[in-house]
């Protein structure tokens, strides 16, 4: 599958935090933290649990950019 | 300052292709190609240019996960 | 390939407008009309064109819902 | 009201998961499964309920394609 | 029409920076100036130009939140 | 710290509505009410409460415009 979202981020899953409707997914993605909220119901489908390997998708217009 | 973002990954700008109001920044972040769509007005603001260190600040609702 | 966005929407592309950075794909999906804006690149990268058959994918977290 | 945003799917919801900031409300649209994630509070501001009549609206830049 | 978006602030058009794809309407709201890329199509169906009164609609999980 | 980002509207904090993974944050921003969601984890980190002063950021193409 190709997809038109321009960033695909390699990373490991570290800690997942349920609520109801959504839950944090905390990853570690060389060396930096990354957080994801999804549907509870996308955790169950994806079977993600510590330690699973996951390619994390991100569209170029929502990324912002900061500097110093 | 403080952002509620979750996700702050460093970045370094590689390339930039202008269109006339958004403009695509290319980077690199420890080996994996980032791409971020903002407006003209911004890459102005901030000065970017190619070699630049930057960080990319993204909402946690915003990350989609992937497995094989 | 499995993603933890919950909207897969086949659509057929109809028509493709393009910018410098930016294009908008048009599509039809059941008869109703479907715009995406993505970066050219990725118009290249998936070959897109007239008549490409597609999959618009959304995360839950970019639906506004709306009634009369 | 005439809304920027290019993209309005009819839809029905078929249920409705309830969180306690956060629901996730499911539709069907064309014999295409939707979700969103809307706050409690749009839910009972819009009265929804299974069998509801929706649009879904949703803005071109958030609309990722995927081919095979 | 009610949408499950939660915010909605009054604005005015001050400028807009026309591309091919994509415009930059940019707005005051309450002294604070604001800036939307929408498809140029969306500017010309809802006829803005420079002092329209507008809506700006955000969903909540877009909106960042910073502190010093 | 410069931000891409376009909008950044001053806001007061005036009141939260936990869950477990996400927090809607509601605000006052010259009059008109806006709503925040975010992780639960990121309110904490900013210590926000009722009659925090913060500053909302939206990136440019998560704003949808409106007109009569």
């Amino acid at each position: 599958m190709k997809l038109s979202a321009r960033n695909k981020i390699p990373a490991r899953v570290t800690k997942i935090n349920y609520g109801e409707a959504i839950a944090n997914v905390e990853m570690d993605a060389c060396g930096t933290r990354l957080v994801s909220s999804v549907t509870v119901e996308a955790v169950k489908e994806l079977g993600l649990s510590e330690g699973a390997e996951v390619t994390v998708v991100v569209k170029a217009s929502d990324l912002i950019l900061a500097t110093e």
